[in-house]
């Protein structure tokens, strides 16, 4: 199986698939401690918010196993390790949830040794439980695709931004594992091209047949029936089914709906966060302006041109025709059905 | 005025504005003989279709001009000038529509000299009436931009693709020589970014406020509200109204009408081919897959994968608002008000 974030216990290290790198390179990113982990957070070698949490999970076995740290008294030398890791990412929900999670695990701890066999063992139920989760996302969405369709997806909710075997892509992983037979469209993702470089690539390492598309040209193979379902993942859902994802998810979801195909949003259920309700209230990231100017360096652009650069777009719940979790198929989406599968207990994780 | 396509009388020479370095160097190219000027549009360094048959005009003067063609029968060199320049690029309407006019103008010329002058004063007519044309759609289009509003445009419908003033861009210059305030969002229109390098380069060049985004944020843009009108160009409508135009269009198109926004087609009456009805009687070019798998050089996609890459989609007549032409604004767009507009004698033109 495809795995971007592996321990290897043998090496006490942690291996890391460089994102940075692909697809013209492929190259492992070691790990020995937690200061070199916090940084390929930071670099993002490591993205995907379920991958960076499984990251920085084994970023505190690292640190609690640095001998620099055994000098210190435990308390004090665990909260510096978990507070370098929390520092990364300021937005990543994942991130500050694992961190929790293995805090909570180790309470009871107050050795280095003892302290670093249980956050090994949460660490790996952390990834354990995610691939889990994903397979079943996988399999309650790959129900969803009929023999000889041609469905369409965006940016990467994969293997690379999972722990493994992905959201939206793990609906194509579990389909083959079903026998069914299907093609994929993928867009490329501007403007950081997570489809071209990173969709793209896996596909070609799992061999299904894919073929990468401008954003812009989606609609026209929509209109002209050459797409059968669209799956995307989700940053965050609503109560009410509002769902942020990638720049570029919103007018996908408008094009089917116009052409009378399915859009599915493929997202475990701490995706959901059930505080709020409306699509209004999920503030919306916008990122440097030269990531639309340059391109790999290369300048596209006027460097006087002014440019907009919104990190996510939000999609209605009129739009949906689906959201594919891994507590099962929530449709139709709006308040009332999705109470029904996601408890009260993801709002934390969600928050 | 922005003129990309400029003959220099006085050094018996064409000017054209480097298309294919902009927006980071701002180069002319000087074209002495129909060779260069053959080169200059095999290219790309002018680019669009009227700038392209102006080029082509001016060309035929440097031939007749050119003292290694005096050696020749007239009749032989002429139809020698004439077919080099014909054969740079094999689908462009207007290139032949302009050879074929120089041709007529010059039918009755038997030496070299005087046809020079003839021609000369014909690529000028061609080069004035354009700009007209253009100037024309600019004032239609303008009456229906408020004070205030923003609207969008997509690819490079601009000065830099005609013999000046534009055909989109040409209804914010008249706005602007109208006084009215307005703003513009740019799409950068992958995969060959026409919007980033020449719409952006255009505007600011202008001075109009301007604001360059990725294909995939419009939709997002026009949910919220931020857009009041979108305008692009055309590379050929058909009798009952279907537009062929640079891909992403489409798309446009269908997020405008979803979301109440008129949606805006400008192009002259030469664009309209009166001899076919629908949409799906346009053969729409495939292009390099290179042009998506690399970016200016830069790989951004695994070798491996396979692309889709068409370079025009069609958007159908209940879409589109109206058609700003220059000869009027047509609306609706149906069989039975484009003819009110789009007299027979423009078939020829547009076949």
């Amino acid at each position: 199986m495809l795995e971007a974030v592996v321990y290897n216990r043998e090496e006490s290290r942690l291996e890391l698939l460089d994102q940075t790198l692909l697809p013209v390179e492929t190259r492992t990113v070691f790990c020995k401690t937690e200061q070199e982990t916090a940084k390929a957070i930071v670099d993002m070698q490591v993205r995907g918010a379920p991958a960076i949490g499984v990251a920085a999970a084994y970023g505190i076995v690292l640190g609690l196993n640095n001998p620099q740290n055994h000098g210190k008294p435990f308390k004090a030398a665990f909260a510096e390790i978990c507070d370098l890791l929390a520092s990364t990412r300021p937005t990543a929900v994942n991130l500050f949830w694992a961190i929790d999670r293995m805090k909570k695990a180790l309470s009871g701890c107050s050795d280095f040794a003892a302290a670093a066999a249980t956050a090994l063992t949460e660490a790996d139920a952390i990834k354990a439980e995610d691939i889990e989760m994903c397979r079943s996302i996988g399999r309650f969405g790959a129900s969803l695709l009929k023999n000889g369709e041609t469905w369409l997806t965006h940016c990467n909710a994969g293997a690379l931004a999972t722990a493994g075997y992905g959201t939206a892509l793990g609906v194509f992983r579990a389909a083959r594992e079903q026998g069914k037979k299907f093609k994929v469209f993928v867009d490329e993702t501007r403007p950081l091209l997570q489809g071209a470089r990173l969709t793209a690539w896996e596909m070609v390492q799992e061999k299904i047949d894919a073929t990468l598309i401008c954003d812009n040209m989606a609609g026209g193979l929509i209109r002209d029936g050459k797409v059968q379902g669209v799956v995307v993942g989700a940053d965050r859902i609503t109560a009410h089914g509002f769902v942020a994802n990638k720049i570029g998810t919103y007018p996908l979801a408008v094009l089917a709906k116009y052409n009378g195909v399915p859009f599915y949003v493929a997202a475990p259920d701490s995706t959901f966060d059930m505080t709020i309700k409306y699509g209004e209230e999920i503030k919306i990231e916008e990122r440097d302006h030269d990531e639309v100017r340059y391109i790999g360096g290369q300048q596209v652009a006027p460097k006087e041109i002014k440019v907009y650069n919104p990190a996510f777009d939000v999609t209605p719940p009129e739009l949906i025709t689906a959201i594919i979790t891994n507590k099962g198929i929530i449709r139709p989406i709006y308040r009332d059905t999705i109470p029904q599968f996601i408890g009260a207990d993801t709002k934390e994780a969600g928050a």
